[in-house]
C-alpha cells in the first residue's frame, strides 16, 4: 500500500537543497527549458542546460543530478546521451528520464531503452506515456516510476507514495510536467532515496500548484504565481496544505 | 469586399476546438516555442514540436494541423520540412507557413519556395514578409494569405476577410505573430474553409489582446494577461468585443 | 577611480535607442532566448536569432550590434560564429560576448578565445566567468570588461565606471544576466563609447529590478514586472533612482 510523505520530510528535502544549491544537468526540450531553469531556481537549485557533444559530459560530471527528457530531442541531443549516461554510471550520479510523447515515437522508445540499461533510473511520465514504456520499465534494474496525475503514483524497491496534491490548471500550461521531472532530479542530489525524493518534489509542486492556483485567472497569471508559490514554500506552509496541525 | 465573421462564427471554431482538442505539429523557432504551446493550450489544442527527421513524419501524420515557421530554421529544422510537407500531403493535413524575416534571407525564401509547391497552405506574416514574398505566392495553388498588422487581411479562393482587433503592445511581445499562426493552424483543423478559420483565429486572438491590454502595465503582465483572456473567451465576451447585442 | 553615469546620460542612450530601434542579433542559449527578445522589445530595440550557417552573416550584417552567448552552444552554432565575426570586423558592428559557465567548459573557453581575436569586444559576465577568462582578457586588444554583481564593474580603455543598482531577485530569474548582455550590445549599435554604452544598459536594467522588485511576490512576478518596468523608464524615473533631483 502506497504510504504519503510528512510535512517534516519534505521540509527536510527542502532545507538540504537550500543549504547544497545542487546543479542539475538538464538535457531537455527547448519548449520547456525557460520554465524548467526557473523551477529549479524558485526550488533553490541551480540550472545548467549544456548539449554540444564536446562539453556535456564535463557539464553532466559535476553536477548532482542528470535530467533527460525526451520532449524536442535534436540529433546532437542524440549524440549526448551516452555521454550523459557514461557520467552517471562513473560519477554515481542520479538520473531522470522524461519520455515525452513516447507513444508516438518509435525512437524515443529506443532512447528510452538505452537510458533504462543505465541501474536505479528514475522515469517520470503521464499514465500514457508509462503504459506505451512498460516492457521498457518492467525489464530495467532498480528502476523507480513516477506516473504524475490527479494522483501521482511513485513506485520504487524500496516503497511506494502517493500524492495528491496539485490543480488542474497545471495541465494547461506547457512544460509543467517536464519542470516536475527536473524538480524531482534536484531532489534526488539531495535525497539518497528516490522514492522519497520524488514524493518531496512532487508535494511540493503540487502544494505549490493550489496555492497559485487560488491566485490565478488563468493559465498565463497560474503558471506565474506557480514560480513565486514554489519559491515561498516553508514548513508551515506544506503544513497547512497538508492538513496537519503545527 | 472584405468582409468579417460574426461572434456566433468565431465562438463555433472555438466550440469545435474545445470538443475535439487537436494537436499542432508545429516546426516553429525557439524565441515562440514556449508561448506558442501555452496560446495554444488556452486555446484548447494541444501543442507538439517534434523536429528530429527521424520522427517528424509520425508526428506530422497523427496531427490535426501542421505549422511551418521559419523564425530561427536550423539546418535539423531544414531536412524536417520535406518530411513535413509529405505528411501534409498524403494524409491531407492543413499545412500553415510563418515565413519570419524572409525580406533578410535568401534562405528562407528558397525553403518558402518549396513549401507553397504544396497546394492550399495559408501564409500568415507581416506586411513587409507578404511583400517579400509576392511572387511566391502569386505562382503558388490555392493558397490563403494572411497579412497581420493594425487591421488583418484574410484573401483565399472562396472569399476575404478583414480583422480590425487586437491592441499596439501585441507588437511588443515576442513571438505572437509566430503564436498567432499557429492558432491559424489549430482552427485549421477544426474548420475545412481556410479563411473562416484564419478569421476566427485571428478574431479570437484580436479580442483577447483588447481584454488583456485593459489589465496590463505594460508587455510583461501583457504577455501574461494574454494568455488569460485566450483561455477565458466565450461567445458571450466575443460578442461585446464585436459590439454585438446578444 | 570608477564613475558613475548620470540620468540624462542614461536617458540620452535610451532615447537614441527609441528613435532609431536598432536590431541586435543575438547567437544565445535557447532557454534565454525568449527573455532575451523581450528585454530588448521592451529595451525599444528589434531582436533577432537567426544560426543557420547559410543566413546568419546576412542577418549580422544588416544588425545595429551582435551578440555571442555561449550559454546553449551547438555545433551549429559554433559554425556560425566564424561568420559573425567576419560580419562585424568587415561591417564595423559591435560585438557583446557573453561566456555563460565558461569556467566548465574548455569548448567555451576555447570559443571565447577565437572571439577575443576581434579588438574591441564587450565581454560581459559574473566574477567567475570574467575570472575563468583573465588570461584571454588580459591578451585581447582593447576590450571592455563588464562585470557584473551586486555591484557592475565596467572597466575599458577610455574609462570605468561603477553601477550599483538592481535587487537579489535578478539572481533567482533564469536568463536576466544574458538579457543584460543583449540590452549592452542594444546600447552599444547606439552610443560608440562602450563603456557608456554598458553603463547605461546596466543603469537601466538595474534600476527597472529595483522598481519591479517593489511590486512582486516572487521571481516569478518578479520577471514579469522587469519587462513592464524596462519598458516604462524615462528621464524623471532615472532621476528618482538614481537620488537626483530633477
Amino acid at each position: 500500500m502506497a504510504g504519503c510523505l510528512d510535512a517534516s520530510s519534505v521540509a527536510a528535502v527542502l532545507a538540504r537543497m537550500a543549504e547544497t544549491r545542487p546543479r542539475v544537468h538538464c538535457l531537455t526540450n527547448t519548449v520547456a527549458q525557460n520554465v524548467t531553469a526557473n523551477m529549479l531556481l524558485a526550488f533553490g537549485a541551480i540550472p545548467s542546460m549544456a548539449v554540444h557533444v564536446d562539453e556535456v559530459a564535463g557539464f553532466a560530471q559535476g553536477a548532482g543530478a542528470i535530467l533527460i527528457n525526451l520532449g524536442t530531442i535534436s540529433a546532437e541531443g542524440e549524440l549526448a546521451i551516452p555521454k550523459l549516461l557514461e557520467a552517471a554510471r562513473d560519477h554515481h550520479k542520479p538520473l531522470v528520464l522524461d519520455p515525452v510523447f513516447v507513444e508516438l515515437s518509435p525512437l524515443r522508445r529506443h532512447i528510452a531503452r538505452e537510458v533504462l540499461r543505465l541501474p536505479d533510473v528514475v522515469v517520470r511520465g503521464n499514465a500514457t506515456e508509462m503504459a506505451a514504456l512498460a516492457s521498457e520499465l518492467d525489464a530495467a534494474e532498480r528502476v523507480t516510476r513516477v506516473t504524475t496525475g490527479k494522483v501521482d503514483h511513485i513506485e520504487g524497491k524500496r516503497g511506494a507514495l502517493a500524492i495528491a496534491h496539485g490543480h488542474p490548471l497545471m495541465t494547461k500550461v506547457t512544460g509543467l510536467g517536464c519542470a516536475s521531472s527536473a524538480l524531482v532530479a534536484a531532489c534526488c542530489a539531495v535525497e539518497t532515496d528516490p522514492v522519497i525524493a520524488a514524493g518531496a518534489a512532487l508535494t511540493a509542486f503540487g502544494i505549490a500548484g493550489e496555492i497559485a492556483a487560488a491566485k490565478s485567472a488563468g493559465p498565463g497569471s497560474f503558471a506565474v504565481n506557480l514560480i513565486d508559490a514554489l519559491a515561498s514554500l516553508d514548513e508551515a506552509l506544506l503544513r497547512r496544505h497538508m492538513g496537519e496541525r503545527a
